[in-house]
């Protein structure tokens, strides 16, 4: 029997469920776990890495031992999405379960803009919160850096981090909005999240936690500290890499040495696939671009006695879905007054149950420009610099069978009309859906006057 | 000793060199050729077909037997470059040996455009003609369509193809400057023009001939006929693939029955990486784009009793070298007006020689965007969706180590900046040659009131 966790309460009850029907591959004998209720959430949120770049995933020239572990202790999901190939959106996806259109953050935040990620939104941390979690935030925020979208208005207790890419400037550390190294040091700042990381767990062992670690890395600027330079097999970019898997050694240790690995939900994945550098494995496209290698990420999670270590499985999901997931196995409570597009992944990460989506469906800005169902992926918009070119061929549809070619190569829409057609028509219906949120993508160009402009705190 | 074809003169003397020097996998007990002098040359030229689109090099789904026939009675170059990432430069570099930008024709053709390949501009089939070959081109032109341009005007005594890529119109199927078909029909096309070419090959049995044989798919859009429909596992595309792939067959049975496939060298190749369909096998990017699947193509070549059959190469080479080649080993006189990129490949296809190349450019459009030597990689223009932001990292270097990682995943300038400074030197220095010849591209609109301008020939 599958275990299910939507029973727990925010009163942090002993789960009766929990111990008396442990997953398979865990015994009776082991030693509780410092909470007993509901677990620690940690979400790791790599920026720019690509579903190759971890050893786990064949990376030949990069090592990751302490993010493999990840999955080596719990789940590996092949077929995983982030909510968008850019930045901003696929972080409004993970944070609200929706996606980003819904919250008319699909455009990616440039340091001059005043939007963000509107306060309405309910972002996993606020449902945690609400459920009895001390919150807290390290690393690259992206949604927002005025007052009403930073992040300890959206949830987080604590915040410690940047407020966007490392390639924007004014580029500066803040804890909570006070800003404590300027300009933020960048070779440092792996090191100095998995720092901030750890004295934010260590703080507290009578509440659970939810923490977001967002890392700023592989993004470029490139940097490293001299100590780790040249380090890796695979160039700065491996060193970067290698760097920032180190620091999650740090976070594995401090759950370790406080005891607490066992009941913590530990969830690594990346924001969208990789840039210039970096490897999207044997799938097509990278960071930006409509094919798989855009938006198919990394995933792993890592739940002792829940999900049965060393799991591989197939079925899709998207980021989406972590705060569908984080609620049930929190018994945290999920929005009813607004569409919610995830879905809870318990069922799948811990007893083997197929994907909850019939389909998913892929977002570039305003556009939705791909959807798939267990076996095919249609794809509306191939990206080229030729796409300007006014021939009806360049904006046509391909169907790829991705059981039979996962590659992306050849178009099966002669073959299956009908599968063609209704991915087609429910993307058209999803467009319609959301067509009042279409509106224009924020200006990548500072101001005429050149003026740095970044976030506008007040306090 | 490895064979030199440099001595053959154009007055189609026995080889003695030849006869007396017989490739090692070949026994003096073999049946004379037809011709005994200079051979045969056909060049199979394919329009956007990927480095993986042929089952010799890994394509699962895809069967090309008669492509692949040719690599294994010959030699597969893996390392081999079209001069361009995008037709009409692609096709200048082949037929003159020189980088596109030195004849003007660094940027695509369309059907209002009045350039075009200039008169001055020397191609292998002129240089073929003058040294006593017949000469006849099938398929695809796109090097200008005013009399000018015409394939008649430079070197072919026989044209039976189109003027331009199967998108364009409008698309009508010429034999010399007459209109035979309006419009072509497309999913009859690569039978035709396999069948013209039987005809070419049979007509004259005195003269070597020189073929040079474009094949206008898998460019979009795809067509196939219906008996071939749905015969692949690769969707049209593959159905497209395979029936150029037997328009080839016919050509090959075509060379044995008129025994003269032990004196016919044919080469088979493609104009550029793959579009919106088609594999670049593990390469990155496609056509267009700046990394190896733009560039990178396949090259077979079979010339029985000189290339050893069965030949694998990695020795890097580029389509600017078949007009240097075929004039070694036709006896033909190379121009010594003008510079030739291009080397002779001769030793390198008969004898395992090592490139005759220290450094390939790789032009797009204007610009060099890469250069590599045998190890290193140097890419200077990543494109990007967002290569309009203007931060400095956007047009940054990245070396790539093609040994270590074909893939071009991470950037080693760090460690080999010695070897970055040499290639930027020397991208720098052919930039300041050809800098005369930068131009403006055409446009591809056609002008306002929308009249469809296609060729424009007298007689």
């Amino acid at each position: 029997m599958p275990l299910r966790f939507a029973r727990w309460t925010t009163a942090l009850m002993f789960c009766a469920a929990c111990a008396a029907s442990p997953a398979p591959t865990f015994t009776a004998q082991e030693k509780p776990t410092a909470h007993s209720g509901p677990p620690n959430i940690i979400i790791i949120l790599t920026d720019d890495l690509g579903w190759g770049d971890i050893s786990l995933n064949g990376s030949a020239l990069i090592k990751t031992p302490n993010i493999d572990r990840i999955g080596q202790e719990g789940i590996q999901l092949t077929d995983f999405y982030a909510g968008s190939n850019v930045c901003s959106p696929s972080r409004a996806a993970l944070l609200t379960g929706r996606y980003p259109i819904r919250s008319g953050m699909q455009h990616v935040i440039f340091p001059h803009s005043q939007d963000g990620l509107p306060e309405e939104e309910i972002t996993i941390s606020e449902m945690l919160k609400a459920a009895g979690y001390r919150t807290g935030m390290v690393g690259k925020w992206h949604l927002g850096h005025t007052d009403e979208h930073w992040p300890t208005n959206h949830g987080f207790d604590w915040f410690y981090g940047v407020a966007y890419s490392n390639d924007m400037t004014p580029f500066d550390l803040y804890e909570g909005k006070q800003i404590i190294e300027s300009p933020a040091d960048q070779p440092q700042l792996s090191l100095n999240y998995a720092n901030a990381a750890r004295e934010f767990i260590q703080e507290d062992r009578e509440k659970p936690f939810f923490l977001y670690y967002a890392e700023t890395f592989p993004h470029i600027p490139l940097f490293v500290s001299d100590e780790r330079s040249g380090t890796s097999e695979a160039g700065l970019y491996g060193d970067v890499v290698e760097t920032l898997d180190a620091g999650i050694g740090i976070l594995l240790d401090t759950l370790d040495s406080a005891d607490i690995s066992d009941n913590t939900l530990i969830i690594f994945t990346s924001d969208n696939g990789p840039w210039f550098e970096g490897s999207a494995g044997d799938f097509r496209g990278r960071k930006g671009e409509t094919h798989e290698g855009g938006f198919r990420v990394p995933f792993l999670a890592r739940w002792p006695r829940h999900i049965p270590a060393g799991t591989i499985s197939h079925e899709m999901a998207m980021n989406i879905d972590l705060l569908p997931t984080a609620a049930a196995i929190s018994g945290g409570t999920l929005p009813t007054d607004r569409i919610i597009d995830g879905r809870d992944l318990t069922d799948l990460l811990t007893a083997g149950a197929p994907s909850p989506h019939d389909l998913l469906f892929f977002f570039d800005g305003n556009d939705i420009v791909a959807a798939r169902d267990t076996r095919f992926r249609l794809v509306l918009n191939t990206f080229y610099r030729t796409i300007s070119v006014p021939f009806e061929y360049f904006g046509a549809a391909l169907l790829f069978d991705l059981e039979k070619d996962p590659q992306e190569s050849f178009s099966f829409i002669r073959e299956y009309p009908e599968d063609a057609d209704r991915l087609k028509s429910a993307v058209q219906a999803l467009r319609s859906e959301v067509s009042e949120n279409v509106k224009q993508p924020i200006s990548h160009l500072a101001p005429d006057d050149g003026t740095l402009i970044g976030p506008q705190l007040t306090e």
